[in-house]
């Protein structure tokens, strides 16, 4: 640990552009530090190709155009929502995999949409301007109003202008408010699924060898994008290279980074370690307890408990890390000394003084934070209320009463912009499993009583003299919420609707919103509103120091990454960067998860072992880049990311580049794993992996 | 926060006699400081009668003697060992209590060990002379060695002595190596259970109420120790005083706190802060999830798993609560203060200067304990291997290697004062339930697979190419360990015996010992051997600093307590110190854990409902209090200690005077129970209860 800190150090106070790290805007990418460092030279054309070509799902995974009728490459793992929509106990996809052998075999997934970033606009001076000269509380609400108002605007703008067509338009913010953004997409709400293999392939050593590496899956799903019923016209598609890239060659992310923390103070980094990441940590170990047990009663509730289970167990493995990388003292020392160093320059500058001191203004937010955290988080946040049904309930409550104010004072989420996404979600068809919802709500109202105390006046109000496991019960037996059709009645008949409803669990979401409003108020005002604007001071002061060296942390939007192809040294031990298929089948042991599929297994003597399976690169990447493209100079795709190395989870607070890797899907596994082992010739031909 | 942090400061810059803070071994209470905070006069005699009548109970609880004839006042949760041992799918009493009317009705609880101190002797001149001039390895081991070698010859001279009769002889080390004791105990090894209340009103409120206060708890059970087949002869006991103590008035707690750790270093905090804390409560958190998921699946099941459950659920609570005191920094820079200062006063004086820096030699340790923490914990303390089978058979497998060698060469905890406590706990009608066996060792397999990782040579060896789950099961479905009779022969038969057993569980636990005693040498020889001697270093400098003003860690070992009957102020608001019967019923839901029992509801009429049910107290009490008398300046028993409030969990690391709380039984409701509820008219009268 001694070294990386070492590093860590260097990056924090010199915070130069560095080699690998960065998660780069597209309208701000390094091209001279790229030449520089690796003699490529990046174009506007070669940024807008591959930018046009990768694409955003909106449940927090990336993928991109490999062929010109809208086919996106994926990770697997960014479908299973898919294949869980289309499972029955009869045919388990996310088991069994999927391949639609024919266009009209390929299945709508309800709950699916693809963006494709067509246009960003700096609305910074804008938005400073709406809140100039007020006071935090009230600056608070200004930005956001300005920031609904300038979607809307941009929105009706596009639908206006017959060049343009539709477009959604979503505000950024940037460098913790260093910058505001409209970044403006044209979506996809029909979105199909076309390929997926076997889970036992595609997440090959399951939880034991996720966040590890070497590794041996194919995390691969091909989904595909539909207009007016044909598949979607993408002249923007990337070319795939299946021999892959070299050792050491240079190579490019495209993806959306969902979010990193790398900018906080020590004091906001002090309540993660202290609070957030225990207190999630506890709740989602106890949580995969009670499915990993649900999972041993029967063949059924294995299978529906997997999805879920899965999310869990990665949470869990990414929280841990991230705690181990909160408990280095050094990093606190480092952020220490940075701020000491950036408080000295505003003092020494004109232009950067400021009324009073902003880490200390964010100190106090803090200890108000922390004070407030745990029945924000269980309230609020809905950490004591958990399952698809409840989200169900509480979306229509609040959805209904959002929706009867003005656009501009309405709850962020609950926008004109947002409202054909929220509607989707609701309306899909998402499966609901009766028994998983009772563990899920049992479970969370159990801890909901623990944590705010059995005496707490709005537990005893939600709990009465009822048991959370006889509550939950009730509740889910009593909803209809399980059925689509009754949700989108719901939603479509407004807040009469909801109002008048008697499901029992609508009714419990009436009960817990006005004090989940009143925590989320005071959330607002008494942190939200003084973090932000002391960390726009912040902000500005880090932009006169480091000028445009510095990248924003990433926040779920489109960024370019640059590294290259590599290994690195575990305790002094070199793991190689690249894997082939022949160690797979030494690997397998017959047991779950380190089972190979019988599809592998058959057509083992065809296939040549030698092939490359994964690789691993040097590029800065998190969650959110998964189903990212890995594309070398001349913009081809020579990879499918689709994890990281276990040091890469402390990349939320820091990039390490000495330990830091990515890992992808070769494509010359993808092209061995279409042709010869599901033999999905009309595919293969339509990426160019078979004649 | 910040309150009690002024007063911590305070605390650990002054460490004078305080009132009600400390654990006083019975030969050195602070009698003067007594007299003057309270105005009692504590005599030799009346701490002689306290000692003599008060009892440990070798799992980790404590009791009072409180009639002539061996009967043993306790909590209930002490005796759930032997309610579970009794219990059957048919009777159930853990859930439904249990009273013999007459004496043979009694049952032997075939797990318990009680143990009255009857001497004490300072043997740290011999320990010093012994390890003097060695280096730190040698010394950890010699140490080791002559207090095998003190503890064996205390008991031949007992043995010889017809006055002393046959002893239990413990070395006890306090003030972290800063003295070393011998402790004489008369021992018991025939103990039956007498009374328990149902659990329903024993532990009322249940989890959720769990370190809460007000209180409505019947937390008792009545032993009794029997000698050669009769009620021992106890005459010294406690009389009881059915009216309690007053609010304010001086009381007393006799008993054996487990453990603390408030004069450890901040590296060692640190070490427990970011990885012992965080890790054991990930664990313990699924395995809490898993047992109530477990629960789930039936009536029997959740029979039981319930004694697990409980234990894990008290154990999360604690260290939920001790990781919250960890992360006060302001802990950690009291910390440092002391040593700085500490540090200063061994520099000035001649006496105490040593070579080398003790704070930094265990800075060093601490990083090696770091290192090796996991695998330790794993390999060697077991995670990797729960269950009660596992544990038999490696007790059976360690114990047959080491009684092979000299007594002063084995492993401490099978020297020959061990030994006939092992072999009790081996032979014990300890009962073992399948399915819930299963369920322990497949969880911890997972996790050793998890934390070592699926490449580890020693996780490979154990797991070979089957599950967790596949291996668990086939290695409790295989073993015949569950009887105690093969467990009885095999450990009887010695070396020969367990070295030929083809018993699955046995040969995996011959597998494992290699990697455990190397992983556990390391261990000592790079952690606790330079840690030991440090930490005598800093304890000759903390006696010279504070002479006799200083108390030692608690150590499962004989302590005694001053303070008072009170309340407290929670958030400003007054919490009175004492509960009343009538509000046991209001609080009731009729819903689990807020459920009180029928035999409650028939007596209703007939009871006092303004009888005393629970108090709380000042006085510093941690985990294996549990059971002791609190008695008053006469030395009569006024309450039966079972728990603190939530603040008194943090009393791991120091003592806070404002709200730490202990929490007991009042007499009253002891006496309204036993008279009007379960009319155990034999019993009321033979400790004064009735005529």
């Amino acid at each position: 640990m001694r070294r990386l800190t070492a590093i860590l150090l260097l990056c924090l106070a010199a915070t130069p552009v560095r080699a690998d790290e960065g998660m780069w805007p597209f309208d701000h990418v390094p091209v001279a530090a790229i030449q520089k460092q690796y003699g490529v030279a990046i174009t506007d054309r070669w940024l807008d190709h591959l930018r046009l070509s990768t694409v955003r799902l909106r449940g927090g995974c990336t993928g991109s155009f490999i062929s010109p009728d809208g086919l996106v490459l994926t990770n697997h793992h960014c479908a299973q929502d898919a294949l869980v929509e289309h499972s029955t106990p009869q045919g388990d996809l996310l088991a069994d995999g999927f391949l639609a052998r024919t266009r009209p075999e390929e299945l709508r997934c309800t709950s699916y949409e693809v963006d494709v970033l067509v246009g960003m606009e700096d609305v910074t001076a804008k938005v400073r301007a709406a809140i100039a000269g007020l006071g935090e509380k009230a600056a608070n609400e200004a930005r956001k109003r300005v920031l609904t108002q300038l979607e809307k605007a941009c929105e009706d703008a596009a639908r206006k202008d017959p060049k343009a067509g539709p477009l959604l338009c979503e505000s950024v913010t940037l460098y913790q408010g260093g910058q505001y953004y409209l970044y403006k997409y044209k979506t996809y709400d029909d979105v199909r699924l076309v390929f997926a293999p076997e889970y036992a392939i595609a997440a090959f050593g399951g939880d034991p060898d996720n966040f590890q590496y070497p590794r041996w899956c194919l995390d691969m799903a091909l989904l595909r994008v539909y207009e007016n019923g044909q598949p979607a016209r993408t002249p923007n598609h990337l070319r795939v290279d299946f021999a892959g890239p070299r050792d050491g060659e240079p190579v490019f992310v495209s993806g959306h980074p969902g979010s990193t923390d790398r900018l906080l103070t020590a004091e906001q980094l002090k309540t993660l370690r202290d609070l957030e990441q225990p207190v999630r940590l506890l709740l989602r170990s106890e949580l995969r307890g009670r499915y990993l047990q649900f999972a041993k009663q029967g063949a059924e509730e294995a299978r529906i408990v997997q999805d879920p289970l899965l999310n869990v167990e990665n949470s869990l493995k990414v929280r841990r890390k991230e705690l181990d990388a909160l408990h280095d003292d050094d990093l606190f020392a480092a952020k220490r000394r940075e701020e000491d160093s950036l408080r000295a320059g505003m003092a020494l500058h004109p232009d950067l003084q400021v009324a009073g001191d902003p880490w200390r203004e964010i100190g106090a937010a803090e200890a108000a934070a922390r004070a407030q955290w745990v029945r924000h988080d269980f309230v609020e946040e809905a950490s004591g209320f958990n399952g698809q049904l409840y989200d169900f309930a509480r979306t229509l409550v609040r959805g209904a009463a959002e929706r009867a104010k003005p656009n501009d004072t309405r709850l962020r989420e609950y926008t004109d912009s947002q409202l054909p996404f929220v509607r989707q979600q609701l309306a899909a068809a998402t499966p609901v499993y009766p028994a998983l919802e009772k563990l899920r709500l049992a479970f969370s109202l159990e801890r909901l009583r623990e944590w705010l105390g059995p005496d707490d006046a709005f537990v005893r109000g939600v709990l009465g003299d009822e048991s959370p496991d006889a509550l939950a019960a009730r509740l889910v037996d009593g909803t209809r919420l399980a059925d689509p059709a009754v949700r989108r009645r719901l939603w479509d008949g407004g807040v009469d609707a909801v109002k008048t409803s008697d499901d029992p669990l609508v009714r419990l979401a009436w009960q817990v919103d006005p004090e989940a409003r009143a925590i989320r108020k005071r959330w607002e005002d008494e942190v939200e509103a003084p973090v932000t604007l002391a960390a726009e001071k912040i902000a500005r002061a880090r932009f006169h120091v480091y000028e445009t060296s510095l990248y924003p942390d990433a926040t779920f939007t489109l960024r370019l990454n640059f590294g290259a192809v590599g290994g690195w040294l575990e305790d002094g031990v070199p793991v190689p960067p690249f894997t082939t298929l022949a160690r797979l089948y030494e690997r397998a042991t017959g047991a779950d998860p380190f089972l190979v599929p019988q599809s592998w297994l058959d057509a083992r003597p065809a296939l040549d072992l030698a092939t490359p399976f994964n690789l691993s690169t040097n590029n800065d990447i998190v969650g959110g880049n998964s189903g990212s493209p890995l594309v070398n100079a001349r913009g081809d795709l020579v990879g499918l990311l689709f994890d990281g190395n276990i040091h890469s989870i402390a990349g939320s607070y820091w990039f390490d580049p000495e330990n830091n890797r990515a890992v992808a899907v070769h494509p010359a596994i993808v092209r061995e794993a279409l042709t010869k082992v599901y033999r999905a010739e009309a595919l293969a031909r339509e990426i160019g992996a078979a004649e």
